[in-house]
């Protein structure tokens, strides 16, 4: 009888919170938020522009609100990756119960740009990272790689 | 003849932007975001609970997103009415051009509390004025006084 | 035999604290820095304008770098009372070794008016208390009441 | 008779800066906060270790408000540079007064790693640039490349 490496168990792992956060979030669906990619090296966050998602009828930019909750969503999973990837002894219910508690403590959203575009990816990366606090940066660019915004999110991880 | 007075342009182009917030902003539709109040002494945004604005289905809590949006949202009202009141001399056309160019700078979001409730309202106010650029600090609190989060933003007016 | 009592090991905590802070860091003797308060109700730092702080010749004004650290300091002072305020059943060690580890994850500073008087004082509150992580906001005003500074800031606390 | 090419008065705006910055800030002469590059291309601001900027004595490490103090003083010449470097047509005066009311609208600071070291030098780029507002983001290294912190300012350019 065979248990699951601990390589498998953080694949799993990343691949179960990607499967959920793609899936069954329902402010995800609402805005149509997709996670393009979610492993120990990175995440890709996608948002494809709609009517419901604009902001501001005459420039037909999207809702800074939508911005925001992109840079977060990509900021979480950003924070949980890198958690996972600290450690090679982890045991599934140990993690299942640290994605429980994951939660945002702050974030700063840096507008460069008005959010014009049809494909929108965040991506992040962890700049400080800890047992019990995280803090990343993430980015927001459009399909033609125009930066639109930059983000800043403290999360508890433990 | 007559013309309107400071006053009455000042009423009306806050009125006016009521509206179009209430009524006109896609993303606002999207997530029932409602304008309650809106005047020079402060601003109330709502949001009801419903099922699509849910982030995380086991606590039955709102989006960090929708909580960052509805801040957002505030913000940017309170800094315009801020520019309002500054001055007893606009023009509607001033107004509606200081109105279009009207942006968030940058903003923090500091979640202090699981967003649980039914009825969220947000208030405001400005801490810096400018001519060009205005701080604010925001506040979410549910229908039971509960204090979600605190947001400080700063806001393009001219 | 008597032991301390809660309330004594708390007081101690804090008049310790304030001891170091007010006499025993190189900067803050340096900057003319001083507790002028600090027990569970509350923190007072004041600074004393002196020439070597100015930051502004033509203005004469406070450098943002000393209304930044005085708001640091208000905050770590803040985060650490209301983490002995949680317990009333602390260690003297303990609360050493939490003290040794408090250190600040992240600050925003909002930069209110010009740095202009002869006494600041700092003050602050904590918005969001916990065992691992706080979140205070903190305030500068000088001499004639006057508010110079606003600031945000998360602090590890264990 | 010759007036001065653009090149010219920018080049002269930004060495003139320069020498303020580094000889007759008062609080960078208590600190001892050096500006050792200052171009088009970016700037460099150098501080070095002694014990009256010591925050933790313990462990050695620079103050927090230290940190911060050069993040912001690295922002507020990023931005000016920027705003230098984003008009061939200044004349010398517009630029002075630019300079006087150039300030900090606020300013986030993420602490990453204990200030430890023996010279810590800050960097900067643009962001967001614009006429009126401009925003940075800024790091601090140590001598052996360590990351202490990030900062993250918005500044008034106009």
């Amino acid at each position: 009888m065979s248990h699951p490496s601990t390589d498998q168990i953080q694949e799993r792992a990343l691949a179960m919170v990607a499967e959920v956060f793609d899936q069954h979030i329902p402010f995800h669906k609402l805005l149509g938020l997709r996670i393009d990619r979610y492993d120990l090296q990175g995440v890709e966050v996608r948002i494809t522009m709609k009517p419901e998602l604009i902001g501001n009828i005459h420039q037909q930019i999207l809702h800074g609100g939508v911005t925001a909750t992109v840079l977060d969503v990509v900021g979480g999973l950003t924070a949980f990756a890198g958690l996972v990837a600290s450690r090679d002894d982890w045991q599934e219910e140990e993690l299942k119960s640290r994605l429980m508690t994951l939660g945002t403590i702050d974030m700063r959203v840096d507008y460069l740009r008005p959010g014009r575009g049809n494909i929108f990816t965040g991506t992040g990366q962890v700049i400080r990272s800890g047992n019990k606090v995280s803090v990343c940066r993430m980015e927001l660019h459009n399909e033609q790689g125009e930066h639109i915004a930059f983000g800043t999110g403290t999360y508890l991880t433990g």
